[in-house]
């Protein structure tokens, strides 16, 4: 079951991911996949060093189809054709001749123009980058927020962290997943039910002197409030409950 | 150099990446590497299948420090131990005992715990995940949105995205990169005096009436404000305009 509405499928599928000269198979494969994870599907490679290879289908998981679709050509000049915005993610902070742009806000520019329009995010070789005619080609530089210690983000790692921006910035992810199944969240009444039982015990054990109460049954009820107790879980508590309430002859007389 | 702020480099040295029961040893050393890219340190490993492994090394790149420094420990609760929160990674929408956060959500309340005590991010084997045992010594699951149609994320590039997320949500990046060097941009005097000269050349050659001079320079103006033009494209525009402002007898006599 497919629960994303269909215009962000279309714009998920108008953002081009470019990597330009990859030297390792494995990280073409590994950047499928956190495509493909994303919602991507569009993978252009400019003159890899080997492709295809094992290595790449075997860290692509179950993401082969976007190998076997993907794109391989010889210039980034042809992997942009067509496109009307191109970002380039840079790690250097090399001779910049435009203002970088960081992640978050180069994806909510790409997903804004690729309503429309082809776009491409540009992904450099492992070790040199990409070349000062390539970062020329790009309107957009964008970089990923690091450790200026140590900056070194794995190449499908980078492909990782943008196209998880690119999803965020396409799809509102909508609620947290919802409490479903065995694990039944108790209503509201039940709470109460529960509060209300416990406070009966703690009255009637002498515990609550109801002349005064302090803030018991309140500080009660925020903790079950953030606890958000299964429908299980208030039946265990109202058990164990009534089995106090109920004099114990038996542990009476061992305490004596 | 280390453009941190101080604070925040302890809240991040406070969250603890915890793996549990890790497969591939690729993967720990992926994940250490996506960690110290982020800022993060402190990895602990519950029961991994194989450790210390020379896979693990060549993934973590110069991540090797956190390998080395790394808690190997027998269970979840001994990695814990000293924590007050204890976030859990989960993939798949099972019977949850509390509701999922998002990632983000997740990551923001690490952070802000994390001001003040040690907090741990689980993360669970790469084909089983977190066990229920594990689960529920976590007071909050959270989720990485995912494609519904292909959910296989890496358990490194997993890591990646939520470290990615722990620095962005501790440490405000600040601006973008600046500009530097050898593309030195252009300051304002130098832009307006490029604007002049189009001005003037414009005029002098009849191209613009000074009866009805239209938005033309205002346009121009916005443009090059846009642009941002380098020192040295300001020369070289200059120069052709020097250039064009002369007459060409040659070019004249070709087109007779």
């Amino acid at each position: 079951m497919n629960t994303m509405p269909l215009s962000a499928v279309t714009v998920l599928d108008r953002i081009r991911v470019v990597l330009s000269h990859p030297s390792h198979p494995g990280n073409i494969g590994a950047a499928a996949r956190a495509m493909k994870a994303m919602g991507l599907s569009r993978l252009v490679l400019v003159t890899p060093k080997l492709f295809p290879d094992a290595q790449a289908d075997a860290m692509a998981a179950g993401a082969t189809d976007l190998l076997v679709q993907a794109e391989v050509v010889e210039s980034l000049a042809q992997a942009l054709s067509g496109t009307v915005l191109a970002v380039a993610m840079t790690a250097r902070r090399r001779e910049l001749a435009v203002p970088a742009l960081w992640a978050r806000d180069a994806a909510a520019e790409l997903v804004s123009i690729a309503a429309g329009e082809d776009v491409a995010l540009v992904f450099g070789n492992e070790t040199s980058g990409l070349s000062n005619d390539e970062l020329a080609m790009c309107r957009r530089w964008a970089m990923i927020p690091v450790n200026p210690e140590f900056s070194s983000l794995n190449l499908a790692a980078a492909v990782q962290v943008m196209c998880y921006e690119l999803r965020l910035a396409a799809l509102d992810p909508g609620a947290p997943p919802a409490i479903a199944g065995a694990g039944e969240i108790a209503s509201h009444d039940e709470v109460e039910g529960l509060i209300a039982h416990v406070e009966r015990a703690a009255l009637s054990s002498g515990f609550l002197d109801p002349a005064s109460p302090k803030r018991l049954i309140p500080r009660l009820r925020r903790m079950f409030s953030r606890a958000a107790p299964e429908k299980k879980e208030v039946d265990i508590l109202r058990g164990l409950l009534a089995a106090l309430e109920k004099p114990l002859p038996a542990r009476n007389a061992n305490k004596t």
